[in-house]
């Protein structure tokens, strides 16, 4: 294998669940694509590691100064995601008309993260004229660990917390949850 | 989604098998890199788009004026490919020392593929001082049309010309043959 390609094999290999032989395959057909495309990808990885940065109020992904949720949705409804991949499920469903709140993590303190090491500071912070906390960290242990501690600082500030319903499967992950699955968790979720 | 996002995913869908939520955790986790390895990803596409060419004798990928086995290999042998990614299970099997002739392609009638449109002028061009051709197009309709074209074509010039045994099962492909199955095959080739 030539050095260049190599190195683009090591670089697809570092993207999630992609193995030896399948970086191979990224890699020739990368070169099989024509100059325009080929300088389109690199373009592409540029400019979003440049103009992709988080929302100073909610921790999503965005290009502009605040999220597209942050910018026109309903404050008084919040609701909690660990990753901003977890935003775009809620979105598929149509049924939510609220701002999310990126924590970047779930509490693991087996793992060593703790409660500065994702955003809740910076969740207590925009709690003034909130009436709802919607919890949806995953249905593990980490996540569930995360809900419960983020219940106990919010309601006795007066806000309700629900947590999303267990239509979701336990031991699954949000990202994959199918919409219909994620609507009925939405209408069912219960106050904590 | 933003702008930036949009045409990240853009690209990582355009790599053989992979659908839109592959993609986009794809480019989340691009996002979530380092600017460096952000960096180093785009140069690595860039840098193998720009010094990958084809060999001018066998038609596989290089950087340099030759490739790898052109420059160092007993040349009496020749195996006859469709494709570059072709090579590689070769090598691993350790017992080939010859070198190699890539078609980019096989014979396919139907879909207009015809003589002219894959390298098998530039083979029969390569043919003095070889002693052995061994065809190892894939066991389909498509490779086993070459194989016999270019047995027709290279056994009159009084030059060996073999196929693949059929270790390899029929309806597979090369590229994902495992090493033993293709030693086998490597040494049961029979003359066409």
């Amino acid at each position: 294998m030539t050095d260049s390609m190599s190195r683009l094999v090591a670089c697809f290999r570092s993207l999630p669940g992609v193995g030896a032989k399948t970086a191979v395959r990224y890699a020739y057909s990368v070169i099989e694509k024509d100059e325009e495309s080929a300088q389109e990808f690199a373009n592409a990885i540029l400019d979003a590691k440049k103009n992709i940065h988080f929302c100073p109020e909610c921790g999503n992904y965005t290009e502009d100064d605040l999220c597209e949720y942050c910018r026109s949705r309903d404050k008084k409804t919040i609701c909690v995601v660990a990753q901003p991949k977890d935003i775009a499920p809620f979105e598929k469903t149509g049924s939510y008309n609220g701002v999310y709140h990126v924590l970047h993590g779930t509490l693991d303190f087996r793992n060593g993260i703790g409660v500065d090491d994702i955003r809740i500071k910076e969740l207590l912070a925009r709690l003034v004229g909130v009436e709802e906390v919607i919890i949806a960290t995953n249905p593990d242990v980490s996540g569930e660990l995360t809900a419960s501690y983020l219940a106990g600082q919010i309601k006795p500030l007066g806000i309700k917390v629900t947590r999303l319903a267990y239509g979701i499967s336990v031991g699954s992950e949000i990202e994959y949850a199918d919409e219909i699955t994620l609507q009925r968790a939405l209408s069912d979720r219960k106050e904590l």
